[in-house]
């Protein structure tokens, strides 16, 4: 109803509410700690263990609320999305629990196992061209002949309530943290967890992670305005997406600062958490322990630390350990 | 004090004060469960997640009781132990925490990682030739020389009980289970397991898992007597360990079965944790995840399962998956 032309954002309750709605579907997924870390970090790390959740990723916190969110008038004609990633498999298990259809695009050239993990879901995969033009168009076809809502990746307001709660649930755990950590890509995950933060504790810091070689996020902090990174290369593949303008809001309201890190500090991280804590990580959740390990958050030695872990899917055959 | 010539296992009460005891310095892991996983055991699975113990296995439980069950008299000369796998680093930071010297005969040909973990929690390696006669006269002149005194791997009341406290914290958290797996070696894990479950709740079916290609437990509860395996191939390095008198007599006391695994069953099980709960486990602990999978515990359908995973020690270099 509002006719501001900023983009909105999910206030506090708007995440508490998301929150309620899908308890009965996630994981309350644990908090780890680990103490070799901590001497590594010199700080006291809390792990908010999100690779843990169901479907592998915090991704099915946002699509779950988007999907429970939908008047039963939306939600029969089912939901669509475009992803070949943790969103698409996250929207269709929701779908799935609502009982409505999920209508997920991709590019031909997606990975097998990827389409394979969501039509396991239910949802139905419509193939379309590698480029950015088919896949829009595709989309809108798609929709046009379903009838179907559209749930972004990130550029959702739902979605982003949604992605809050892990933050939520973090801080209910383990309230006098000092700071927070969170990888940035599209940006859906800093914008939860930034707001639910603040809103509990306005003293925390908040603190975005990213790829060096996709540091759009850094830049556009930098210079206060959108900068994408074109299709950028990073081991990271949950973070090659570029800010909306309604995340960058998110990060320019919220954010300490933003912290980059190499593809070998990226994959070292990774390696140190599977070693170490004996989690699988994927390189996105890596980014934000790399950055933790490197002391480059600029907190003081001992700092109170929560990082949420993104997501744990990879594949096991082509692991980036080397001896 | 007593002259039976049974060998003496913990009760319930000595396991309670172990739980006391070493709760300082240990995790208390989480309980984890996963659906797909349910589905395919056609069972209700609550893992209890040892993997996520310091030093990566539930060996620091036993090994944590028995460093802090000795008088100061006994302790200042230290522990002893050979080894070269998890109670070996379990035992090297048991007595880094109080303080001590451990002692840790490995054979010249344990791997460099193994070594080097050990001898980075303060241990002393001391290296023996890689027969069984030269590991017992080296740890017999070390204990001579030194005074310090032994902590076999299961072999031990201290050691039994510290490792049943996996159990009573898997009870605490979820009281009405039908039965309880763990894998079974030397036996130290499941004598606690069965002990702690037995003695809280005596319906519960106490069920032992091990490697087919290492099924001395199966074969001497069959017998009734102890049949070793001798120097068994599987990779579930962890259970190559034959069982002893004592742990024998808590095997045939407690248990309602040993299911055997082939080396495939427990690869693909090791695999499906990995890609569905996101958590390393070590090729040991797939084996009580491989006998749930393959439904072969004789329990009704929908049946609540506790699962102990032992461990998530791994070289990342070698993993056993192939496309």
């Amino acid at each position: 109803m509002s006719s501001t032309s900023l983009p909105s954002l999910p206030s506090l309750d708007v995440i508490r509410a998301a929150a309620g709605r899908i308890a009965p579907h996630t994981h309350e997924t644990p908090v780890l700690t680990a103490r070799t870390l901590d001497e590594r970090a010199a700080a006291k790390v809390f792990f908010k263990c999100e690779n843990l959740q169901r479907v592998g990723a915090f991704k099915f916190r946002g699509a779950c609320n988007a999907v429970l969110s939908l008047s039963d008038q939306e939600a029969k004609h089912g939901v669509a999305t475009h992803s070949s990633g943790n969103h698409a498999a996250a929207l269709a298990l929701a779908a799935k629990i609502r009982g409505i259809p999920a209508y997920v695009v991709m590019p031909s050239t997606a990975p097998a196992p990827k389409r394979a993990a969501v039509e396991g879901y239910g949802a139905k995969v419509i193939e379309c061209a590698p480029t950015l033009a088919s896949r829009e168009s595709t989309v809108a076809e798609v929709m046009a002949k379903t009838g179907a809502t559209l749930v972004h990746p990130f550029d959702d307001v739902r979605v982003i309530a949604g992605q809050g709660t892990a933050a939520l649930e973090l801080l209910a755990k383990v309230p006098d943290l000092q700071a927070i950590v969170a990888p940035i890509g599209g940006g859906g995950l800093f914008s939860g967890t930034a707001i639910a933060a603040h809103g509990i504790d306005k003293t925390i810091r908040v603190i975005a992670a990213e790829p060096k070689a996709a540091d759009d996020a850094a830049r556009s902090f930098e210079s206060g305005n959108i900068q994408p990174s074109n299709d950028p290369t990073t081991i990271a593949d949950g973070l090659r997406t570029s800010l909306a303008p309604r995340t960058f809001a998110a990060l320019r309201a919220h954010a300490d600062r933003v912290v980059t890190v190499s593809e070998d500090e990226i994959i070292a991280a990774m390696r140190f958490v599977w070693e170490r804590m004996k989690i699988i990580i994927e390189p996105s959740s890596a980014v934000p322990v790399a950055a933790v390990l490197a002391r480059r958050l600029g907190l003081p030695e001992g700092a109170r630390i929560g990082v949420i872990l993104s997501g744990g899917n990879v594949d096991l055959e082509r692991l980036p350990f080397r001896a």
